[in-house]
């Protein structure tokens, strides 16, 4: 075995190291069952019970009240653009939308062919390098919610504090999933793709009000629609036994660690040591976002010159600090930090930053 | 480690024990790369060389002509069932459907909801122990495509020829994948669920004619266009990693077995075997289908009284031969022997029938 890197990657990411030696002990035979639970029925008692904790500790570590329901969904935070407007606007109803970067772009896009919906703030003028104040967010009447994405992955930045409006909040909160605490009574769902804070791909973690699914739309196949996974439980077809399985062992280890709260002082101390080492460099580092709206799961960062990033990212490598070179649609870096990141990946992450500077300087 | 159980689950199913020993010793670290597959962007080398490889694997072990692309798509076969009609349906044309058990029942409710379709046969009249003849389906004009269950997973039956009819077909095939080939030149898609025949579930595998992409329906959303995921090579967005990595292994494995033949040969020989058992048990034991239509891939049969079946099926767990109970709705036992069990099985199986009815006598 060699040894373990640290890989800052955007998603699929790092995942606890005793969670995945916990998943390889139990692969082939598990529990003393004499098959693996992917080969089980999701019906049977084993998968019954995994998802049935997994679902539990969603809702205890993430603080959710009785009121949602957590729901297990493949087609990732992409098929929930879709079936956002497909569930809930109702004719005359329309939905808002907040446009801060890449990821609520693709809500908007996709959303559009499945309802009305209108952009109700647009950073696109700060060049998404930052979120809106509530009094800049415009709503139209017949407004039936708010789409915000939490955390823009590629963009960097996040909502420092939670909007208050006047209509239901809608939230993808993918890249920042568990890693804050969430004012639960001003939503009406929180979504996210499971394959950064929570486990790998293959699945949306969605928590929905159970009220509002008493008059969501009716007239959809049944996979595109909340209510038919909320009274499956999220079976009525066959579930992502994989992912389900994996959540609840990454939700083990949250809880061990100390919860929610621990998640939020953790990246808060970890992204605060990245920016720290970038403003100390007297330019040398340089990240775009508005201070104030700085993600603490997605750090990105520039240097004085493309072929100057190229060199940091190959040495980068060498040194076993993987897969920070930023998104393809914006280049630079970008240090994607989520709660399983130790604080000693970070840490070198930082040494080598300043060796860096100062071997080029 | 405890013994390994026989596993007749209708799916999540038994898989090669190879490809789960594979699996197990890779987990944690990658091919040495310091990390885990499933931590790893889907966009980086080791990812896109696994997911490129089972996907040519795929179109070369089905042997499915160059006109078709092979697509990894999420939310199994019942998301399909949506997808078809959003797709393919323009204004003025109509999907067919032969209506053959639970899961084409399916298809037709999920489809009503997104397009104009009709039942082009129905098998409620003879319970659906049957597929129809050539001549007994009915196409209505403008029809865009006829679509068909090959196999039914809980009725136990499936299509003893491909029917010949004058419009393209649309196949699901999820409970018999690539255990038969597949007359391509009638298919304009074949999709199915992965959790049978190719690896745990997470996804459907859809193979799609590539010239109907160019005039598929475009006012969708990404994730429900076929269009989009194929030009995407399944990745537009972040794809199911583990499933496609398990069904690359399986397809490896199936490979080595001799590929689609072998997987024909033997599962005429095993199914083979499970039929002569019942048909030579004097009517102790009963298989309510016709019997041309009888499926390779789920063997359905009754015992004498419901008691005689509890009682049967909890003898078989205690010999190791596990998840023989019918599907809820319909009662009964089946025996799903799909690709990856062994001849072993079967005769174990066998063997144990006629010691049951012996005992009983």
């Amino acid at each position: 075995m060699s040894e373990r890197k640290y890989n800052f990657s955007a998603g699929p990411c790092t995942l606890p190291l005793e969670v995945l030696e916990e998943a390889q002990q139990e692969l082939v035979d598990y529990h003393g069952a004499g098959m693996s639970l992917i080969e089980m029925s999701h019906r049977g008692a084993h998968f019954q019970a995994v998802a049935g904790e997994a679902a539990a500790l969603a809702m205890e570590i993430f603080q959710a009240p009785e009121q949602f329901s957590v729901l297990f969904i493949q087609g990732g935070a992409t098929l929930q653009f879709a079936m956002l407007p497909m569930n809930f606007l109702h004719t005359g109803q329309q939905g808002g939308y907040v446009n801060s970067g890449a990821w609520a772009g693709g809500a908007i896009a996709d959303g559009a062919a499945h309802g009305r919906i209108y952009t109700a703030w647009d950073g696109a003028d700060d060049h998404y390098t930052r979120m809106p104040a509530d009094h800049e967010i415009r709503l139209r009447d017949d407004t039936r919610y708010l789409h915000i994405t939490t955390n823009e992955t590629i963009g960097g930045i996040r909502f420092p504090h939670w909007p208050e409006v006047e209509v239901p909040l809608i939230g993808d909160v993918s890249s920042e999933y568990m890693a804050r605490p969430i004012p639960w009574e001003r939503f009406d769902l929180v979504y996210g793709g499971a394959q950064k804070n929570l486990g790998p791909s293959g699945m949306a973690v969605v928590f929905v009000r159970k009220s509002v699914l008493e008059n969501s739309n009716r007239d959809l196949a049944r996979y595109l629609r909340y209510d038919i996974h909320e009274a499956g439980g999220s079976m009525f077809n066959t579930p992502p036994v994989f992912p389900i399985y994996l959540f609840g062992k990454v939700l083990k280890w949250m809880k061990k660690q100390g919860g929610l709260a621990v998640m939020e002082r953790r990246a808060a101390e970890k992204s605060g040591a990245l920016y720290h080492a970038i403003e100390q460099s007297g330019g040398y580092y340089n990240c775009p976002v508005e201070r104030a709206c700085r993600s603490h799961m997605n750090v990105v960062f520039r240097l004085p010159s493309e072929a100057l990033e190229k060199k940091f990212l190959s040495e980068c490598e060498q040194a076993g600090l993987m897969n920070l070179k930023g998104h393809r649609s914006v280049g630079g870096c970008r240090a994607s930090i989520y709660n399983a990141m130790p604080a000693e990946g970070v840490a070198a992450l930082v040494d080598f930053m300043a060796h860096f500077q100062a071997a080029s300087g």
